[in-house]
């Protein structure tokens, strides 16, 4: 149980490739996808997860969120009761000074789509800017992966 | 996770009560109350599940069931991010034959509303209906609890 403080940016190029110290194959799909409240089922490599989340705040950086780690065979069976559509990406890990972007490419529909998350503190709290980052799309709701699910990256 | 075969009647007297073997506090809500996907947070007496329920076929009995149980205090935060409204009411058990008949006995919004529910191994086994149990209302979406939530019986 915990308070998400996120920021949310486009990736312009794959320099965060090299840099990525580890990698992980992601497939999500989504049990509610309302903006008041989010259910997750996740299968991460060989791990899955049910994680609900509540609404976002105002500017869009704060949310309450509650996880547990489940069976992956359950996992793949709770993916079929899942709104369309599942989500596939990579998601890539990148220290930057004393934070970790979180930089998610994805396939299939949303192909060409790459975007990195940063985890802050505090709403203020400074951070780096590499190279690769580019536009910040934080509380933008279209970029929410909820979202990417029921309207996927080649309809934009 | 498992396919549940349920039989759905009302109660037309309070006979019941003196039958029961155990009886339950039971508080839920939904994160989900679609009808191809419900998402079910539940505390009865001390404990909490997290219950996932997939979509009812056509005859209104089988249905995709995964259940987890969560800590208790958790589950009270996550009724918080419910949709309205919550239910409330009092779970009864009473044995007849070889089979178990759970009733609940509703309060608040939806007072006056009695439901049992039989689980059965097939769609076609037999049971015993005792003096108390009324109108069958299997399959009938008023009834489901996800709908109770939304159209609570004072509005009906």
């Amino acid at each position: 149980m915990s308070l998400e403080i996120e920021r949310k940016f486009l990736v312009v190029n794959d320099d965060f490739k090299s840099e990525a110290y580890q990698k992980k194959t992601i497939k999500q799909g989504y049990l509610n996808s309302d903006k008041n409240r989010t259910v997750r089922v996740r299968i991460a490599d060989n791990k899955a997860f049910l994680t609900i989340k509540g609404k976002t705040n105002l500017s869009g950086t704060t949310r309450f969120e509650w996880e547990k780690e489940i069976d992956k065979k359950e996992a793949e069976e709770l993916l079929l009761l899942c709104e369309p559509s599942i989500i596939d990406k990579t998601r890539f890990l990148v220290k930057s000074d004393h934070h970790t972007y979180e930089i998610d490419e994805f396939y299939g529909d949303n192909n060409g789509l790459i975007v990195a998350e940063i985890e802050l503190n505090s709403e203020n709290e400074s951070f780096k800017k590499p190279n690769w980052l580019g536009k910040e799309v934080t509380g933008n709701v279209k970029y929410y992966n909820s979202s990417i699910s029921k309207n996927p990256f080649k309809n934009w």
